[in-house]
């Protein structure tokens, strides 16, 4: 498998040729599975979540020790379009909280063991407003792919990748009309507190950009370059660059799912090596999830993206692969089997 | 508030004079939750959760670092009637497993830094068929009552009460039917994988049980004592000493919430303490949690017992209280509020 791009072309091919889960593993780990000092099934999405992970990492008994999250922040022209609350200043102040420790993706990853990168991508140059044409240039978009691409520690055993960019649901709910079709409506949603006539502007500008990148339209590639931002760019190459490495992905909220979307279009299986984390409320996530067919682990109404909802699904990916790992079988304990 | 009883009606009194919560720390909790560096409401339920947690402990910025699990075990002379798969002799081998570290709860103690202890109530000495008449006399209940109670750290910060006990979903089912009425099959469930037949026995066992013990309709010690088990009345003793040591409860699964249910039915407030740590896989914990208004922080299809889905959401509540406490506000990290 190629380990670089030098073209938006070549990291296509680098998708087609993706790896596959190790399938002798993964039967080994359900034989296990089913001797451990449990009733069969009692465990419920844990046993799914562990066999999961067993099979992406080939290993009958993994452990889960070294997360990594990694934080990319975007600026977005689309805002002059007035459709969020906050000004794009908060982007780079965000930045700095994270920086400084704290943001809730700091205390989050604190809390699982997970280390925290963030990487802050040209904020003082917003991507162009894509209602008047595409957000990024083809040499951006790539930067920004090869910028996420490159970020994913090797050593690291789960990806969590996460955003902060003020302005991206409304490039999330763009690229999700440009993937999944429908009107506006259909995939804005209130972001960080819109109130209705914000959602029905927002509503507006989406369709506008989508008639502005008529290219996106069915187009992985191109809706993550017309529509999408470069934070949205560097999760879509960090998932990439995790699947060569073989790391598992916790997918995040709206905006990450929008990123992942972009890759699953390129490539039918490109994102098989993740799992939604949690269903955001954001209202479009849920049928988001169902188009890329996601079940989420949590549903705890989160809406803040930097990764907050997938940081969250660790804890209970780690307990599962604890549970799988270090449980005894019926016949080490002497318990009965029934 | 008693901190010692010598009779079931000393306990009853105990309930009546529980707590409250802190309403001062409360309003300042909530005060620096509305300063914290998100969008308003963006954490969802992890809001919610600290904001219980700081109550309860009467702290602004509460930690959570001590949370103990404590699983009791019992057995049921029910199991006669033939309504479960597994024999009463697994009850002693799971004691034995989860003291050697080998079951599901050691390594979800051990995943969320919790501490398991494990007490075994006169295994040798099943309670009685409750199908011939009460399970328990008023001194077996006691006696394992003041187990209970006795069991939980003062210096704790969190509680978990976890069972293990072949036949105990039956023992729930049958109080379940005893406080909220119906008829057998509306609280008979799968416990850990009975056929359709099955269910329909168990369904018949759990109504000559209430028939067999007509004081236990709609009287929370009644239900507890003919129909409940040791580890049933250990875990409501445990839930109602948490309350005199202002420490939070997270419930677990179907059989722990029988015995929560006990507590509300005898003293409406008594389980304000506590939260659904999940919903169970068991098929009547959905209506169970709907009675106790409880909303269950996961969802991910358990029905283990031992207190695994309780210890899951503990990962859930100590990222809430790390955000809520950990997190810079909108002032100390520069950030615009729009």
């Amino acid at each position: 498998m190629a380990a670089t791009f030098a073209t938006l072309s070549e990291f296509v091919a680098v998708l087609s040729d993706a790896s596959e889960p190790d399938i002798s593993a993964l039967k080994l780990a359900q034989e296990r599975n089913s001797q451990l000092t449990k009733p069969a099934g009692a465990l419920g999405r844990l046993e799914d979540l562990a066999l999961w992970y067993a099979a992406w990492r080939g290993d009958v008994k993994p452990t889960l020790k070294n997360p990594q999250v990694v934080v990319f922040a975007g600026n977005h022209g689309v805002t002059s379009q007035g459709i969020s609350l906050f000004p794009s200043d908060v982007t780079a102040q965000m930045v700095l909280n994270f920086q400084a420790g704290g943001a809730a993706i700091n205390q989050l990853s604190d809390c699982f063991g997970a280390k925290l990168d963030v990487h802050a991508l040209d904020l003082d140059t917003p991507t162009q407003d894509f209602t008047l044409g595409p957000a990024m240039s083809e040499e951006d978009c790539l930067k920004a792919l090869q910028l996420g691409w490159n970020s994913v520690d090797p050593e690291t055993d789960l990806l969590v990748p996460g955003e902060m960019g003020i302005g991206n649901t409304t490039s999330a709910a763009a690229i999700s009309l440009a993937l999944f079709g429908g009107v506006g409506s259909d995939w804005a949603g209130r972001g960080t507190g819109l109130d209705d006539a914000g959602v029905t502007l927002k509503s507006h500008v989406i369709e506008k950009g989508l008639s502005a990148n008529p290219t996106a339209q069915g187009n992985g590639l191109e809706a993550l370059r017309c529509l999408g931002g470069r934070e949205l760019a560097a999760m879509a190459g960090a998932i990439a660059r995790a699947r060569v490495f073989s790391i598992p992905v916790i997918l995040d909220g709206f905006i990450c799912c929008a990123a992942a979307a972009c890759l699953q279009a390129i490539s039918a299986t490109a994102i098989d090596h993740s799992v939604a984390g949690h269903l955001s409320a954001e209202v479009a996530h849920e049928k988001m999830l169902a188009k890329l067919c996601k079940e989420p682990i949590l549903s705890l109404g989160l809406r803040l993206g930097e990764g907050s909802g997938a940081a969250l699904a660790i804890g209970v990916l780690k307990a599962s692969i604890a549970c799988h790992s270090g449980m005894a079988t019926f016949a080490e304990a002497g318990v009965s089997t029934g």
